[in-house]
């Protein structure tokens, strides 16, 4: 039988979301689950243009605290950054795709940075593959 | 066998948030699934009053890019607009839902332009019932 | 047999999104289902630091409307207030979590007022097990 699967689309590239897909495919990993996650619009340009921790803080100090304040919470409340989060899902074998047709409006190449930790590139086609046979789908 | 099902609510008014959701919609038609779209809240208020293009561009420039430059991207890219996408949407099946409740609050009536499009008024009861029997679930 | 059962991530505190989640929630339970509903950041903030109602209008008179106009539309269409759809969630049997993690950086202690709503504290294991028994999960 198939590993049951959890199919997330990331459409935000807010800080707080993108923490909580990551935080729900890695949990999924850690369950026996298999997990694609599809990168689309705002979550695919912070993962290839800017990187998941170089950006702008307008989402990051989303409490009214400032950087330094977030990131000595964090710490203290030994909460992982995005990039570690990301790391643990490669590492647990999750999949992560980029959406083309965004790709082509926002002007991504497929040589930006961060193209390696993509697994494919893909159209809703094969979304709607992953979503039909998944336990848990979520537009994030 | 009753065809696979996929129910999205459409809460948002964001251009790149509808964009996704008709691509995924479609999709699902073209893969032989059967559709219902939610409209609510901003969804609909964009669905109802405006016209899909026609709205302000706060969300359609949202690569920081003027119209001009977005629209010709798209063409480049062979990216649809949002009318033609809806119309797809209606040729290959899939029915459009607008939920009372919200109407009633913003001050849409049902003979509002658009409103041919809507194959149907619903609360909640129609939309659970859908829901339970589909295989993907989203809100937007 | 089990009952069925959905299961939402309420991470917005967005008092349109906070509308939608209650409503498919209590709407789930009136049909005999089993309701999760995780709430986690601005959701969680919203709950337990400054009450549903009480919050700042921004996203109040979110129709370009001022606060007594929306207050005066609800009453004639009569729409619950949020409060209210909150205890009738609760009467109707649903269950109530807040996620530990974004707490920790927020800084909201298990004292915070509305704490005697909260049925229990989780991490994303006990979502995990949720959603996957889930026939709708929604991310809102």
């Amino acid at each position: 039988m198939d590993a049951e699967r959890t199919t997330i689309v990331v459409q935000s590239g807010d800080y707080d979301k993108l923490y909580s897909a990551l935080i729900i495919a890695n949990g999924s990993l850690a369950m026996g689950m298999e997990v694609s996650l599809y990168f689309t619009f705002w979550g695919l340009q912070r993962l290839t243009q800017r990187g998941l921790e170089r950006g702008p803080l307008s989402k990051m100090h989303f409490f009214g605290l400032g950087k330094w304040m977030v990131k000595r919470r964090m710490a203290r409340a030994k909460v992982a950054p995005l990039e570690r989060l990301l790391q643990d899902f490669k590492e647990l074998g999750g999949r992560m795709l980029a959406c083309e047709m965004p790709m082509a409006i926002m002007g991504i190449a497929k040589a930006d940075p961060c193209q390696d930790l993509i697994d494919d590139y893909g159209a809703v086609g094969s979304y709607i593959k992953d979503a039909r046979q998944s336990t848990v789908t979520l537009f994030i």
